[in-house]
């Protein structure tokens, strides 16, 4: 059949605006079909040893997401030219994590995060991906974790939280780490143990910032 | 500074569940990333000509996309090899237009679509589309020009948007475009006019469609 559209003209009979006839579309899967290429490794230009497993990757979509990938694999470093790249400060699952974000703009992966024998508490995840994204530029993803350990925030973890915070650029888990501390009751405790000593010592800007908090808290 | 996380246990003083503190994360920018990418040419390896303008692109990103250009790019075709891909029954603002929903997943796309001189109109541009989208088997940008389209039916373009959609797969449109001759009041003067006539010789499968319509809405 060959009754182009566009070329005959149609009789002008009656004419109206918008009627209200509508087809439905679905959501937007690219996110998906990024995924089945992550998964699937075809057309895989570059591939990741991280502790013994090999991850298969497209050179493309990691420069697209990470301005550290693209100086990588596309300047002159030579990881340019390399076609195999060797991670070594990183646990498999987490590089695993952080590719999936990379393919779909999603944490926590919606799909097969089960079915591979032990899975990483949620909490324990989000702190290794705040140091992996800190490192990759990978600034959505980092504003995610810090979104996962701002909820968890207790006396029990509010240092450990507020350390890895001020080592990876978050701004905001640690402005709410500070708020905690000197909001909470919990800061003369805190202040008698080894582990608060040990993290002011190494941390003397944010000690600064937290005792300017205290101060101001108790002016008002 | 190299206090880390996870080394040192914290004091337990007070155990709390989730608090209400909360980090605002921004929405998937995966859909400009890739965009920059289509935009910017870098890491391009293949290239289209349509019509005397060129288009670079990423075999990985159309292939994860569209099965016709995976089997293309990726199959036993000749083109699996080529890098430069020749389009010739297509002009070069669809084929933009077809890349840009490829990388972003977006129509119309939000973007410098202003800027390039003559804009095609949003209906003409949304029947080329479905052709493309037919032939590129990209059902969600098919199903959003169909929407497009399904908006605008009447009286003077029915005719035309149903050879359209009977053409090109586009179920959805083609019963609605079925659905508005069978229950308007415009059928008795659509049967007279030379384009219908020429579509129903051309497309009898559409006439027995249309009869059982018609009859069916006289029953009840």
């Amino acid at each position: 059949m060959s009754f182009g559209f566009g070329v005959c003209r149609e009789p002008s009979i009656e004419l109206e605006g918008e009627n209200n006839m509508s087809i439905s579309v679905p959501p937007s899967n690219m996110h998906q079909h990024l995924h089945n290429v992550l998964q699937s490794g075809e057309g895989a230009d570059i591939s990741f040893k991280v502790k013994g497993e090999t991850f298969p990757a497209h050179r493309i979509i990691l420069a697209s997401r990470s301005s550290v990938f693209r100086a990588e694999l596309f300047g002159s470093m030579s990881e340019s030219t390399a076609s195999c790249i060797e991670i070594e400060d990183m646990e498999p699952q987490i590089f695993k994590a952080l590719l999936q974000f990379i393919y779909t703009d999603m944490f926590p992966p919606s799909d097969d995060h089960t079915d591979e024998g032990v899975e990483l508490d949620g909490d324990i995840m989000a702190q290794h991906l705040i140091v992996a994204a800190d490192r990759y530029a990978l600034d959505r993803l980092r504003l995610i974790c810090e979104e996962t350990l701002a909820k968890k925030i207790n006396a029990d973890n509010v240092v450990t939280t507020l350390a890895l915070a001020a080592q990876h650029n978050c701004q905001q888990l640690k402005e709410l780490c500070l708020d905690y501390i000197s909001s909470s009751k919990i800061l003369d405790s805190l202040i008698e143990t080894d582990v608060f000593e040990s993290f002011l010592v190494s941390c003397p800007s944010i000690y600064k910032q937290l005792l300017k908090k205290v101060a101001s808290n108790r002016r008002t």
